[in-house]
């Protein structure tokens, strides 16, 4: 087993594809905890623009929740029907490509692409800045730690999807199970006590207010309260994860995800009310977030406290999952028509996109560099990708249904056109009140990622049409290529190169560049007996010995000019240059020689023009187990040297 | 001019190689810069460490000093007779190769190497050190300054050392100048004065002593002094850069800088005892370099003290240059001994040892960002390595003179046994009392670094035991090779890879390897059509079609596997696997292709066995001028669809 395999596993056959499939008690969590964990950060960012009204703040968390919790409603009806009309996954981009076109496609993928990233990076460092807070003598490692989870949650996608919800089940259900055990109880309390709940750990007291209830207060704290429903999208696009039928296990997964969201986004809310519980100034001494004020005031500071605390944690960091399912996905259909580099459509041998994957990481990776690990910041910019991509998809299916035959599209379009006002409307908001505070990161990356999409597919096309054709192919009638052999002397390297070379041409040039005059003199004087005279009595033809000198030390650009000329010489005969080259058995042996033969082939390949063909011609210093040397039915063996001797395994 | 051009400056041929060397005037900048700059930081580290005893410590600086003085004016004559014997060069590695072996050459070398390297550090450091306590401001940015300073330096000792000579001519005289002048006019003051001379501006007071004097603590403020001796070394090394009269001119430049030096220290020294100038504690708010003190109370602090402390700033940055001109001349003799790669031995297009430059700008660059910026730390390090490369060299000498037939031999005999035998001594003080402060790091590099020679060489030496042959070239009697074409589908490219095939053998096996079972079909189908019928029509040979399905969605592996199959199924032949390869004409359009035609060629010559051979055939999206169209006789232009349409300059 290789070390690949004990990272990655093992490789998946085709015909075992199915089996990776999920159903709905899996589906949750694999799909779900980036949703789910919004309920960790949603409530606490309202509360936090709240802080300037001080202990009346709370008053107002009620009111947001609850136009929160019927956006995800309406969001959840819109999305049952996109799931229903594409099994085969209908996340934004397919649905609005198929119903509004290529370019709003373009635009709903690109500000997909950005939620995805960035929800990577804050669920990632949420969930260590509330490890940070509870061990606080890990802050100065912040960074460190934020970016050693995310190459664990890489490698575990790399092996695949099964496995990764394996491994996502138990704390999501922890986390769901918590959260609802306090909640419930906290409201058993709150109803029990008639209103008035006396908290087993009080909150802090919270603050006098600073400034006056506004509109624009009010719209703001709302747009940040809306992180809470980012995530919810990633069903719809998942659909072909899950097993048959797939349609309905898709709608049973968000039905759950949302109706879980919501009944714990009215629960902190309510009791939020009750305790009197606020935000606290966040990156500032005597932080404690709200959830862990909550879960204080219900049920004190024991075993279940830190439980609760350590399954939110978990959760928090987990849910950067669900990114990590969807966006090699949606890679890979803008690869599929061109729009991304194929190497995302590409399957690895355990069936996951992995080009995906690790450029997700490493775009989370940049974003968590730049910001030192604490994503704050970004909170701002996570709504704006997320709600123009429900929008695009949900007035994508507005289109679909204007034109469908289906008895009941009147009906559906309603759903439908309700939906994409609400998030429109959302995200309009959401725009106008982040816009300062850093939504124009998303107005910048949003165009970019367009541009980029665009010109990936219109240089597919250029070369496509370039190379295309269907014609039979044309006759050349051509010689034998003339073959130029560049070496320094006549060693067994060298020597493998002319034999092969002669076995493909009579014409075979061997060139010699001399960098510094004194060296290299021996190879003219013995050419005679070690090449001419063997080759002429065995009645084969005779490579041509040709000494370019070099005036700048260099042996590059001397030999390009040669083997130009030679071309345009003949210019009705290609020109191979066969470059020998030792093969170490070890690759940072390669360090050790001197790089000219790879820079060659390079620069062959890229300025020699179109009759110049590059041939690597290997000689192995630690030979394989089926030796040439016997192979060629030579008098005696011909690579004997290499062959006899073994050199030391561990010569350095 | 290309851009490679305005960085580096036009290639210079070898015949232009002599006006490249330098006269004593400036040697003393280019090979004493170094050395020169030492007085700027050696009698501050002494008074650091005296720093515990309070005002009484400057009291002790004019002995350490004095005997420094001695140490120097004993190793100038030590090295004078190195100089005179090697007028090739007469480094610490070769005059110890040369006569104790190779070994202790090794461990000079490995010394030697350190020794530049923590001094581009320092130098660097210390010069933004310095600029940061005059601007403030700029403390935040401290190792970016650091690291484009090294940028610069090695950029400018890319383009070549005369070039840099002339660029630090002028601060180095300018330094010696200014600090000149205030020397002399502090000493006319303090002989006027009577030995009390009173300071224009008085330096900081002194703190009360916290310790007693001790041998210890005279040691420690000794071994630091020390590095006041750093970088003497460097003219015995640099002999080659001299012009005609090699010798006088190096040993002129020697006694020039160990002159200056000493009469800059003995000033500095008589100076502090005279203001009673102390260090300041380094790194603390009120921190005041001693030679800013000591001009201040000279001259005060007008545009005089302004220049001379730009000038200090000035040389300190730049004495990280000698280091740029003798590293890369050692990293040469290593490589030229087999004991480092050649690619250190390559003189570039512009005379310089450009990789010698990079290694040491890298090496120096981590050493920065390892200690961010701040080089206080690697002042005990320094000594270690400068101290053995002057004991080995010495020592060196001595066993030269023994075996001389030389009449004077007993006389130099006994100068270099002097010399060896004082640095000696001082290396055990300095190694003993910076010990714990960091001396143990040097203890660790070198002998890896020697551990590095030693490896290396012997990898060459294996690798060449096995390539070498003197014999005459082995005939090899094969038929031409089994071609191998891996393709998708016959587009341009494929054909100019199946044309350039049937010039080289009739046996082509076209092979076809099927990722996902859907795709590629029709390669297949219209294969009859459009390969075989006309090629038979023109009585050529037809290549076979071969399909290979993937289980894994891999390309790579079961064409590998064909290969060896085919390769031991015809164990007398050579089985050539040519790649088409469509060559974009921007680099970053690789970014958009899959990257199987790299990683095929690069498994096929790891793993291929020793029958396999690789043909690279390009196709040029962008056709150069010459298209190959006209040059191949066939019926009809061959690549016709190639140069037709010429695709859009900027299609991306």
């Amino acid at each position: 087993m290789s070390l690949r395999e004990v990272l990655f596993g093992k490789p998946i056959p085709n015909d075992e594809a199915e089996e990776e499939k999920i159903g709905p008690l899996t589906g949750i969590p694999v799909l779900g905890l980036d949703a789910l964990a919004s309920a960790a950060y949603g409530p606490e960012a309202a509360l936090t623009v709240l802080l300037v009204l001080g202990a009346g703040g709370s008053h107002y968390l009620g009111p947001i929740i609850a136009i929160i919790a019927v956006l995800l409603l309406i969001v959840q009806f819109s999305y049952r029907q996109t799931i229903a009309a594409y099994p085969g996954g209908g996340g934004s981009y397919l649905v609005t490509r198929d119903n509004l076109g290529t370019k709003p496609a373009l635009l709903a993928a690109a500000a997909l692409a950005l939620d995805y990233v960035l929800n990577v990076a804050v669920a990632i460092s949420a969930g260590v800045g509330a490890l940070v807070s509870a061990l606080p003598r890990l802050l100065p490692h912040m960074l460190p730690l934020c970016l050693g989870l995310l190459a664990l949650l890489t490698l575990v996608n790399l092996r695949g999807i099964r496995t990764a919800g394996m491994l996502f089940t138990l704390p999501t259900y922890l986390f769901v199970a918590c959260l609802g055990v306090t909640l419930l109880v906290g409201v058993v309390k709150f109803v029990s006590s008639g209103g008035h709940p006396v908290p087993v750990v009080p909150p802090p007291h919270l603050p006098a207010g600073t400034a006056a209830v506004s509109l624009w207060l009010l719209m703001r704290a709302f747009a940040s309260g809306c992180t809470a429903m980012t995530g919810v999208e990633a069903v719809s696009d998942g659909v072909p994860v899950f097993r048959q039928p797939r349609v309905r296990g898709a709608q049973r997964t968000l039905a759950g995800i949302v109706g879980i969201l919501v009944v714990l986004l009215g629960g902190v809310a309510v009791l939020c009310h009750a305790y009197g519980i606020g935000a606290t100034p966040p990156g500032q001494a005597g932080f404690q977030s709200v959830l862990s004020q909550l879960v204080g005031a219900v049920a004190g500071r024991g075993v279940f406290y830190s439980v609760t605390i350590a399954s939110i944690l978990t959760v928090l960091c987990l849910s950067a999952n669900t990114s990590f399912a969807d966006f090699p996905r949606l890679c890979r259909m803008l690869a599929l028509d061109g729009h991304l580099p194929t190497a995302f459509a590409h399957a690895g041998p355990r069936l996951v996109f992995s080009t995906g994957v690790i450029v997700l990481s490493l775009m989370a990776a940049a974003l968590l560099v730049a910001f030192g690990g604490v994503t704050d910041h970004l909170i701002p910019l996570f709504a704006v990708g997320a709600f123009a991509a429900f929008t695009f998809s949900q007035f994508g299916m507005v289109a679909r249904w204007r034109k469908s035959q289906e008895p009941r599209a009147r009906h559906f379009l309603v759903v439908n056109a309700i939906g994409g006002t609400a998030t429109g409307l959302t995200l309009c908001v959401v725009a106008v009140s982040k816009f300062a505070e850093g939504a124009w990161m998303s107005f910048l990356f949003i165009p970019l990622a367009f541009l980029l999409f665009r010109t990936t597919r219109r240089h597919y096309d250029t070369v496509e049409k370039a190379i295309e054709t269907e014609r039979p192919m044309r006759v050349v009638r051509a010689a034998a290529p003339l073959v130029v052999v560049p070496l320094k002397r006549l060693d067994l390297v060298a020597e493998k190169g002319l034999q092969f070379a002669l076995t493909i041409s009579p014409d075979v040039h061997a060139v010699q560049v001399r960098a510094q005059p004194e060296e290299g003199g021996e190879l003219r004087a013995s050419w005679k007996r070690r090449v001419e005279a063997p080759l002429k009595e065995a009645g084969l033809p005779v490579p041509e010995l040709v000494v370019l000198r070099s005036t700048y030390r260099q042996v590059v650009d001397p030999l390009l000019g040669y083997v130009r000329k030679l071309a345009a010489a003949h210019p009705d005969r290609f020109i191979a240059v066969l470059v020998p080259e030792l093969i170490e058995h070890r690759w940072y042996h390669y360090l050790l020689h001197s790089h000219t033969a790879t820079l060659l082939k390079m620069m062959l390949l890229f300025r020699g023009g179109p009759q110049i063909v590059v041939i690597s011609a290997p000689w192995f210093l630690r030979e394989p187990k089926h030796p040439f040397t016997r192979a060629l039915r030579s008098p005696r063996p011909s690579f004997k040297a290499s062959s006899a001797r073994k050199p030391a395994p561990g010569s350095s």
